[in-house]
């Protein structure tokens, strides 16, 4: 292992040379890579186009008796309950199928419980004080904003190997002003971390002092492993019932990175009283989800075999990508004591540490060389690292030859950020 | 004119004798009929299944450089906010498309100012006492009821032949605790008026006391005429403008009655700041809307005029089914004194007022019989007409014989309501 620490000046000089070299010859190429976003690649969007054949005419549209064209079941067509429900692991009554975006109902889910409250309790909109959130970091920025919009101070808790921080997130929720948490409990974003059973038991045997404290279980990587190896994730919310928590799970999921992304079917899953007082709320907002759409995306996939059969093929062609990502690492920056990565079995991320500090320089001498990345302290709330180390990596989009360059500028970079920060201390 | 009041009491129990016969007939048929929702036949379904096939493949689902398929265009494609602005007479930059329902955009607008406030004003729920929003009355019980959730105190106003009652409004907007009004501006709900130019300027020159004040134009039935000789419904943005209002009106529509209620595409209009802000807000609550149904809607309908040319087909199929229901009413209840009702030029209601004090009663009866009605009092905030007298005839989605059977068994139903009314009084 090099540590650039111990290294003499003359020497981390006459790295700096290399790297800087390499780095300029980098920027003549003038190239315009972009591994920001996890956003399926136009070759994944190609696995779903029979999709749009499945429901031809009239006859096609009528599920169960119902005219999926017309008004109606405000809360989804029960073919897709049953769907949703079997990949959550919950009962078809306790799912809510809605429109195209998971965020968009976690957000709205936030924001009813703001106005009118939940679990009998106050709206949080009259309860006293600064309200608490609790985020798991490195985390989802966009979780983090809806939160942040909310009102919420955010706590960060940190992401371990078996997921977050159970014994710290027990002494948070004591505190009544505690109000809720995010989770991605299967391949995380960004950590690719997948929570262990004694983690997932932990969380929902949560004693918190808020009645209205929810866990936003996001499971938007479910079916989404890259490997046949995965651990399962344990179904939250019967070990969350059993534990006398029936109410304290709200589980959303979509088929955004099974399907389209920008035309997918979300829902949401939650306790018995709860998934009542939303769907009555519901019901006033809207009159009913896009039908159609739920019919083409359930008779398509089917199954939850169905469903794993498909994301196989979405694994054939990310998994290539992850790799690439991992070896051009390892080559650049296996030997470096101040770096480190994760090596996800799923999801569209790999999480990665650079010298603490030099985060936000190395985005933007990546940038300065073409490869636009997420910028850094995003997954942190309020957008700031304070160790400013951690940079998400999304490499599904580009093809390999792209993510190749793109891996290999990015570990030019964070050797170069590392080298000026020594250089200059 | 027959007035029932002006008959002796032997009269009124002759007629009461025909039209209990009558009933009791009706009732041994056993009918199961329903005219309660504003809801598109089957027939009308069909109209639009070619929509299913405009955009087959991948080449087809590319707009304007944007794959469609994918995430992104929080606000919604171009040419959709094109197609929209043009019906709605506003630039596209103030168009906001979204999901598939215009309620929900409501609702999402109103609980949107009610926890983050709107043109630099406190939101309504840290402003202090009970707020106030106008209902013209007979109106639409949807949005009565988002009104309610938000804690509003409902303001009736009458509908009058050439709009809302402006003269009260004007009186009610020096009230700061205003903050805003229903209005379906062409064919209303239930009463089929289309505002007057006289109306829509005065309504779009409105001085509120509130900064905060807002028209929400719901133009649901903009494109819905049944004759060719609609009154056109002049575009209120450019009035607001010119009246120093520019922020003032946030209009609504979505295609629901145009292609499939269950799958259509909504949108919003505001003003310059307005909009702004709502993009912000918006840009948190999800990554986009379904971007590919928005564009097999405008690949569809192209623009104005072929939405037009499509709308004449519905027109085809609607208008024998309301000049159904008017024969019936003019053959049962045309000499009566205490009886009317509208003759909509478009839209998809008819209202009827019966006797004080019978209109329950009526639906009652009329449920009875086998015709299941729009409760009574659902055209009122709360549920609660005063005079008990309105009643809204759905008339769209049964067959032609099944609507003579409707419209003659209310008939029946209104007079044995009068009539009961008036032996016992």
């Amino acid at each position: 292992m090099i540590s650039y620490e111990q290294l003499s000046r003359p020497e981390l000089e006459a790295e700096y040379a290399v790297q800087k070299a390499r780095f300029e010859s980098f920027k003549e190429r003038g190239l315009k890579l972009n591994i920001a976003r996890g956003i399926p690649s136009t070759e994944q969007l190609e696995l779903s186009m029979d999709m749009l054949d499945v429901c031809r005419d009239r006859a096609d549209y009528i599920a169960e008796g119902t005219d999926t064209r017309c008004y109606g079941l405000v809360d989804g067509i029960p073919a897709a309950k049953r769907f949703f429900s079997e990949i959550l692991g919950v009962s078809p009554e306790s799912v809510i199928v809605g429109g195209n975006s998971s965020l968009n109902m976690m957000y709205d889910m936030m924001i009813r419980t703001k106005v009118f409250g939940i679990g009998g309790c106050e709206p949080w909109c009259r309860q006293p004080g600064k309200l608490k959130w609790i985020c798991i970091v490195p985390g989802y920025d966009r979780h983090f904003a809806v939160s942040e919009e909310m009102g919420f101070e955010l706590v960060p808790v940190k992401m371990l190997e078996t997921g977050p921080d159970v014994d710290a997130i027990e002494e948070l929720v004591k505190d009544p002003t505690v109000k809720g948490m995010w989770c991605i409990p299967k391949h995380s974003n960004p950590c690719g971390t997948t929570y262990t059973p004694e983690t997932v038991k932990r969380l929902a045997s949560l004693k918190p002092a808020a009645a209205d404290f929810r866990i936003y279980w996001d499971n938007a990587y479910c079916v989404h492993d890259i490997y046949d190896d995965c651990m399962e994730l344990v179904p939250i919310q019967p070990l969350a019932e059993a534990a006398g928590n029936p109410n304290m799970v709200i589980q959303f999921m979509s088929t955004s990175k099974m399907g389209f992304p920008g035309a997918g079917v979300a829902c949401l899953s939650a306790g018995p009283e709860d998934v009542k007082a939303i769907r009555a709320r519901i019901a006033i907002q809207t009159i009913g989800p896009d039908k159609m759409n739920m019919l083409r995306h359930i008779r398509y996939f089917k199954d939850l075999q169905g469903l794993k059969d498909h994301m196989k093929l979405h694994a054939e062609l990310i998994r290539p990508k992850f790799e690439t990502v991992l070896n051009v690492l390892d080559k650049e920056a296996g030997e470096l004591s101040f770096v480190r990565w994760t090596r996800p079995r799923g999801g569209y991320f790999i999480s990665l540490w650079v010298m603490p500090g030099t985060a936000k320089r190395t985005v933007e001498l990546a940038a300065e060389g073409g490869v636009v990345l997420t910028p850094a302290g995003s997954t942190w709330p309020l957008k700031f690292d304070p160790e400013d180390s951690n940079i998400r990596i999304a490499p599904t989009k580009p093809g390999v030859e792209e993510i190749t360059l793109a891996a290999e500028l990015l570990g030019i970079s964070l050797k170069l950020a590392a080298l000026e920060k020594l250089l200059n201390r």
